[in-house]
């Protein structure tokens, strides 16, 4: 059984957005989920597109996928890759599947000069913590992340 | 003396600069900054900008900055807006600058149709999480932020 790890193709859109959903249930936080193909489609293969994504397809099917599109650091000075969400299915985790997606979106970060590749963890997801560790990857401990949506966005919005 | 929010052009790079460094060593960050005009210029201002920026000006001087760019959620399928600077100086805090130019982005965030707004703090900045809280902002406590950076990236780039 051959798996294969390649770039994302409008084809994939119905199968990423299951996987997605799939991914938003592991994460307790399906109340978030609103995405739909035409907004997954429009945001990967259209005009200006949002974010790039690959897929990991064993036996045919797509299993897992990594999106991601480009941040930049003030600091560095330098553009940077934000993997947004990287999912291998449940019953193929260890199976190297989720390392080579990982790797992959790492080696196109350095091939576009980019001085850091990150993204985030929710931090009881410890089988991911010790996962992302071992490839090499630092949690950093004293960052939180701030959001603004909804109601609070419209509300600070109305003022400027 | 007037206050004006407005757009960053490319004779903003120098005094933006200097406000980098200085949030920089705010940050007690000052080991990671090696941004230059010439990079800053290029993601600001060059033919595929990287970021946008908005300035404080008070007295014909820049005061302040807010730089950001756009993200992508796959739960929600929208884009989003990421602050990845917002400064002001010390000495004119609570003057307003940084609640206008928050907003400011915000309002932008709205226009465009953006899902989120988000940015990030660290934990012991206290006076941005009251003033982040106070703006309608919510402090996520379970999220962390995972980073490969230098030999690191190098090394997981390498194996793919």
């Amino acid at each position: 059984m051959t798996d294969i790890i390649r770039e994302a193709t409008p084809l994939d859109v119905s199968g990423m957005l299951g996987l997605m959903h799939e991914l938003a249930e592991y994460e307790k936080l399906t109340h978030l989920f609103e995405a739909t193909e035409e907004a997954l489609a429009e945001a990967l293969f259209g005009q200006h597109p949002a974010a790039e994504a690959i897929v990991a397809e064993r036996a045919g099917k797509i299993v897992g996928y990594a999106l991601y599109f480009q941040n930049f650091s003030t600091f560095l000075g330098r553009r940077g890759l934000y993997l947004e969400d990287l999912y291998v299915q449940p019953a193929l985790r260890g199976s190297g599947l989720g390392t080579a997606l990982l790797r992959r979106v790492a080696a196109l970060a350095v091939a576009r000069k980019c001085g850091r590749f990150e993204w985030s963890v929710l931090d009881w997801n410890q089988s991911a913590i010790d996962f992302y560790t071992k490839m090499g990857a630092t949690v950093m401990p004293d960052w939180r992340i701030v959001r603004v949506t909804d109601d609070a966005l419209t509300k600070l919005a109305a003022a400027a």
